[in-house]
């Protein structure tokens, strides 16, 4: 689509709430708002590809709170930021988790005094990563209300316990170039499946992001895992009734080939069992650090005796006419390259490379389109007059 | 005030002496310096809160020059340097001492070629930090004469062992707030003392940044604390000589309850007695870190002896009206919440946090005007001209 | 020159290669590629020097992609970037080598969806930095052409095991400055030679870099060092065939009082002999830790040898009229300064103090001219559009 009909359809959503607001949880949001998203982050990247500048910031920081390091989410938020006209800077907090309130208030009201927005990763503790988000919120609410902030720092998701939205709607968004249009993934099959991996306690954010967003599509979503490997439950039941309201349907499946069965789109991942994650976090609230050592070795064994779910060859033969789009949020455990036995076999990875590192391109894209809205009251006109502008990014 | 107002009192100050030129301690600096200070950061903050870019710099680099790990005041650095078109530019050095001029002379040149600024925190060791402020501006200077540098970067002192001006300022731009005018602070009562906290060698450039300042104003400054938890007794000298000239008192106290007293403004706060401090730094300098151990241990236990020096809501009952405003730097020792038993009850913390917060967000801003007097020749004019232009700082 | 010479100058060099190319080795380039490299370098001091804004992108990232600490590259790349608008992003990989070339492809796409140029430091293991080099460039060419990234960012060779450019052109442009014109460094006589330091494993890639570039420039090069401490054969035969082409001389020699005689510029330093170093990547890729510590060990004792390979005084009055000019890339080992027994005496490094702070002074507009090159399509016509445009650096 070219920028006007990009802007006409824009004109047709409805979105208003975006506005000085937070990003959680995708199913916090309308599907006109998330349509919104994806028209904006289409329309940034249109900008971009013309050497029109997206610069609505003339100065501002953009904070990244990260709970682990992380390339990718970091780079991505950096240039969602960069490309608005925010500059980043870093919180490293560490690993551990913030004990009280207290300071969690105090620290998100120092940091914001010229912050624009703030983008958070905290996926490491069931019942924590989300919760702190939320915290964070209303601390900068209260201190904006209170006259301590100058302006209100929105908060961006960057994966927490519960969801992974802009990693689910980067995914979504290529979904939607891949198949032609979002009114074209209406009954597609998506299987997103467990997959073994070497390593251990991956977040569940990227399967229940899936579940909580695809469901809303019309589309026909499987979630297979093996047993023992459950997701939230009450992520479960968002996708339930998603699939019930928009006309798709939710299935669960233990049988890795009956999710991969006619399958349009595949979406195999490691993830941790829910229940130990749980387990897990409470052992790490008391401190207890060598129950956590034998919880790990434990669950090592464990992924272990599902070496069979791994995205093969045969596998992709059962899907839609073989050629299902192989899906990743990235880095994937690759067969024989990253490791012995992993989620992919090197020749389908291979052969899905450009399509998975264009999955990825979408990324920087979502958060800015986020961040646009979350800023800017009449995303509209301003996008028009940047349009209008034609300010070069490369004065080349 | 108004933009009109702010700019008409700017008029009325001589401060053509703070252009090119450094910040190290606020005696260095006339009283028409400082309050052109204060008048600017309420200039660049009033440009900020109408969304008017305060904008100077097309590009350039703020170097921040950190001998330990410090989220508040690179925050706060980061956050004036952003606001003026400055891009961050960290260099850690960790937290040993550098050992030479050699060194420090190449290192000062090496960061500079594109500095506008460097900000310096280094208030580890007495005798230390000021100096190694001063061998860094001496360097750019002789750098910058000898055509090395193009330009001279200016030098911000974020806290050195002997004062810290960017806090000082910042609190008394919060107290001209709340007092509703600098002429209004003549007369008043503050106590600056020192309180009890369960950790060891907080620096000594807060009591001693606000002794020398707040003496200035006609205050009557009151500095409190147990036998053994003497400040440098140059800085007392200079606050001494402040009171005289300036029509205020200065008077020193061992009991915490006199200094509370009627008093209209309470700084309760813990610091490191400064002959301890001394002997570290010597134990330090000799490589004796077994000893330096057996002096902390001696401190904290000293400390322990303090622990009725608290601000508690019974000492707050002493004050005038029971109502003083309360102050601190941050972060707080808060009996009960950071730590068993602190520098200030929980429930008198809780009733200022808006304060407190309040009296933080100002560092940004008074950093944001010792640059923007370091570097713009005409401020008068160069703030009437961002003001015409009426840039938006974010296009929504 | 002035801003009209500088441009009369560029007009006449053809360098349409530079456009859209990465830059690895200064034998890549040809003569004419490298003048137009001098002459940008210079015509970007001057509008900063002028306070004119050379800044040519409106948003957009560099990327530094550095294999070990790094305060003067870092700094040297990130004012480069500032200059002309792209803010910096770090990607610290340590100092492991990255096993794989998918882990590489993937990462060099993951971090460039809004990169423009990413400057590479590589120089720890002979055979790998400059190979990792070209596979990052390959690896973004080939998302470029798939359609992954949006734009190609080019690399930038901060330091590899083969060549040191940016190094080797800031000297240059010194030589270029010091002796007036690169035409009257015809005949001049050039001494490489190796010193004597207490540490060990210095890179190859500054003598390297000199040997590889001077003797472009018609100069009698002489390589000078201790027998062991050759330098890469293909480097030398580099050298050797540059000589012959550009009317100069490359000679070799095992006596540093020869290579000093009448020479005009002297550049002693310390570097490690490549057989060893080659030994050493050998060890390291089998994992053999314990192994290189005795190499280690060796090594240093070798060096030790050789205490005698210093710039002394006495060694500087062989050179013409015993006032050759001193080059280093800094820091330099220093006798008695930064160690008991280094590359040069205390009184000759302090002569030439501020000659050396100049010499690095170039490196930032070097590697700013090169990124300019590499994405600028019409450097002459942008480069008078900016000083028409005459927009204040500082508004000052």
């Amino acid at each position: 689509m070219n920028f006007n009909e990009l802007l006409e359809k824009l004109k047709k959503l409805d979105y208003k709430d975006l506005y000085h607001n937070d990003f959680f949880l995708t199913w916090d949001k309308t599907q006109k708002e998330l349509e919104a998203i994806f028209t904006v982050a289409d329309t940034l990247r249109y900008l971009r590809e013309n050497n029109i500048s997206p610069k609505i910031f003339d100065s501002g920081l953009g904070i990244s709170l990260f709970r682990d390091n992380s390339t990718r989410t970091r780079f991505s938020f950096a240039s969602a930021c960069n490309m608005l006209g925010l500059e980043i800077q870093d919180l490293d907090e560490g690993k551990s988790q913030i004990a009280h309130g207290e300071t969690v208030k105090e620290t998100s009201n120092m940091i914001s005094f010229m912050a624009d927005v703030i983008g958070i990763r905290d996926d490491m503790y069931i019942g924590k990563g989300h919760t702190y988000q939320k915290a964070v919120a209303e601390y900068v609410e209260e201190g904006f209300k209170d006259g301590v902030l100058e302006q209100r720092p929105t908060v961006v998701n960057l994966q927490c316990d519960i969801d992974h939205p802009t990693q689910a709607m980067a995914d979504t968004l290529h979904l939607i170039h891949e198949f032609g249009g979002i009114e074209n993934l209406k009954g597609k099959k998506v299987a997103m499946t467990w997959a073994y991996s070497p390593s251990y306690g991956k977040p569940l954010s990227v399967p229940q992001g899936i579940i909580g967003l695809l469901t809303r599509f019309g589309m026909d979503v499987v979630l297979a895992h093996p047993e023992g490997y459950e997701v939230m439950p009450e992520v479960e039941e968002i996708a339930r009734k998603n699939a019930e309201q928009y006309g798709g349907k939710f299935t669960k499946t233990n049988d890795m080939a009956e999710a991969f069965k006619d399958a349009d789109i595949v979406y195999p991942k490691s993830w941790a069992p829910f229940a130990a994650m749980e387990e897990r976090t409470n052992l790490y609230g008391e401190g207890k650090f060598d129950e956590i050592n034998v919880l790990e070795k434990k669950l090592l064994a464990q992924n272990a005796e599902h070496k069979d779910w791994a995205c093969t060859e045969e596998m992709m033969k059962l899907t839609k006419d073989g050629k299902a789009l192989y899906l990743h949020c990235l880095p994937a455990d690759i067969t024989g390259v990253s490791c012995e036995t992993g989620e992919v076999d090197a020749t389908v990875f291979d052969r899905y490379r450009v399509p998975l590192y264009k999955e990825a391109s979408y990324k920087p894209y979502i958060i800015a389109a986020m961040i646009f809205m979350q800023k800017v009251k009449n995303p509209e006109e301003t996008l028009q007059k940047l349009v209008d502008k034609n300010k070069a990014r490369l004065e080349r």
